[in-house]
């Protein structure tokens, strides 16, 4: 594992001299939201994050308004979710052309509102300016009890690995819409909808945890990283895996784990627990009607290996992260790319 | 004063349908930072802002990477002083191209940790992103007493007019660098610093305030109607405005008082108190070496008008603020609409 991660270089880059507040409890890269603690008798922790659309609204990905206002929101909350926090609200920031038309800024309001209702939370305020590109940002807020956080933090040799629910659906969202251009989506093919219930589950019996909105490979990168051991994902890709998934990449001929391994991620969390924990984790999340997907195992070594019948396979997971970077703003290319490196890989 | 103001248009248009949650205490429009109760015994409000500067960067106006930096913090926390709280953080959302050399992301980075240690506070998290255009997103957090908050609601006749410091520069510096290119200005012409100390202040005394981002006629403008009184502002430019803005509207034969109503503010506060408040308020202005400036009255009646030595001349602030909408994304067409319009005044 000598490469390094771009991305993780230009925040280093902008943020490595910044001295860390001393009521921030978590540090760089370690968890998906900041948690803050506000001083006085409190015993809540204030999370909050921050996330922009403008290269998806750039790209075409995303072109339906309804559905920016919507991922904005499910974006920003996702990573909210990831530490396990309470929605307080969100901060939107809409910069607009001026060359829209006022039933497209209209859809993009009712797809915040909707999302923000889906919730349970609110927009709290924001700001317009008027420039040359469409983009959107969002920042969101929660709260989460000091004593049950979750941070991407904590996992183990012997722990179990999660999903909160069935992955791929966000990359064959791009493929599908990049790559086959003029197929006609059902409007609510992707709504993808951040799994807070869950998290407030996950804060009081998993080890670590962290949102796929980067794709699970990345989340499973990420993790191994910051953990210092292997993670090992199941090749059960028919458990693991959206049903439309494993639909569209037959007909299209795509090898379905490649689903995992674009950065166009969805919002489900990926999190790891201790086999002690099981059992008890489960009867909560039976009781509100979830099923966490058993998804791999951590183990002692580094790395993040594919569980094949016989034999475990190694990915080459920074890679993987790297070529979004290399590809720049060209998704297509991305996408071809990421198509080639799987031919080399006996998955 | 018939005509609306295009940008609060388009933010009802996006804003309108959302509900509000019921732990926020401000109402749109009504302050300059959102006001948040996050329950419990809490003593303290959450003040929450985002700014983001995109056009800015994109016209030109701000080609230095240490003043972007810089600005990106003191916008924000402009608007957490203007409602007197105390900075608790920032997000930073960094958009880049790539193609940026290391020294230029290294300047941005410089200028966003010079301007927090400035303010005392810290960047807390964010993201980046790579995309076609460098853009530059914040979110400010801060703390405000419950029984001691400031918002933009609050003035009546009989209440004086103040800024926290001379007015105008923001403008200039727009001037020279849009209008007049080539022109080597020196690095610290413009380096704004947020009244965070000066809010504090204002907050216990004050009947209500705004930052001047935007311009002062703007704030003016904003404050008469939300406060739906008549808001005077006197002609002494020798006082209101910064020496360097008499100096280069003399050399460039630029109507002084323009540099309050163009659109690129800067950050000092534009604050209402009442007459019986003003000599306590001044005492403690100046046991921190601060000389807020008499600016001007509130009266009866509606709109904003400048008090010349013989009479007041009402502005037509509606048709001010809206030009910069005109004008879309073209400073230069903006700046000679303003220019052209001046010559019609009397002041």
């Amino acid at each position: 594992m000598k490469e390094n991660i771009i991305e993780n270089e230009m925040i280093k880059r902008i943020a490595g001299k910044f001295p860390r507040a001393p009521y921030q409890t978590n540090k760089m890269f370690e968890s998906d939201a900041e948690l803050i603690y506000t001083g006085g008798n409190r015993n809540n922790y204030l999370a909050i994050t921050m996330d922009t659309l403008c290269e998806e609204i750039a790209s075409g990905l995303y072109d339906d308004p309804y559905l920016m206002g919507w991922l904005l929101v499910m974006a920003n909350f996702s990573d909210i979710a990831a530490v396990g926090a309470d929605p307080l609200g969100l901060l939107v920031s809409v910069n607009y052309t001026g060359s829209e038309e006022i039933g497209f800024i209209n859809k993009i309001s009712s797809g915040i509102s909707d999302a923000c209702s889906a919730l349970g939370t609110f927009v709290l305020g924001g700001d317009t300016n008027q420039g040359r590109d469409l983009f959107l940002s969002g920042c969101a807020l929660g709260q989460v009890p000091k004593k049950s956080t979750i941070t991407r933090i904590g996992a183990a040799p012997g722990d179990k690995i999660f999903l909160s629910g069935p992955a791929g659906l966000g990359n064959i969202y791009a493929f599908l819409k990049l790559q086959k251009r003029g197929m006609e989506l059902p409007a609510d093919f992707y709504r993808p909808k951040a799994r807070i219930k869950e998290g407030k589950i996950i804060r009081q019996y998993g080890s670590c945890c962290m949102d796929t909105s980067d794709g699970v490979i990345i989340s499973l990168d990420t993790l191994m990283r910051l953990n210092r051991c292997q993670f090992i994902l199941y090749n059960q890709w028919r458990k693991i895996l959206h049903g439309m998934v494993l639909k569209v990449c037959h007909t299209h001929n795509v090898p379905s784990w490649l689903t995992l391994a674009g950065i166009h991620g969805e919002f489900e969390l990926c999190f790891t627990l201790r086999p002690e924990n099981e059992k008890m984790f489960l009867q909560e999340a039976a009781a509100i009607g979830w099923k966490p997907i058993p998804a791999g195992e951590v183990c002692e070594g580094y790395g993040v290996s594919i569980k094949m019948d016989k034999e475990s396979i190694p990915i080459d997971t920074a890679t993987i992260r790297n070529l979004s970077h290399e590809a720049g703003s060209d998704p297509g290319r991305y996408i071809q790319q990421l198509l080639q490196m799987a031919k080399e890989i006996r998955i």
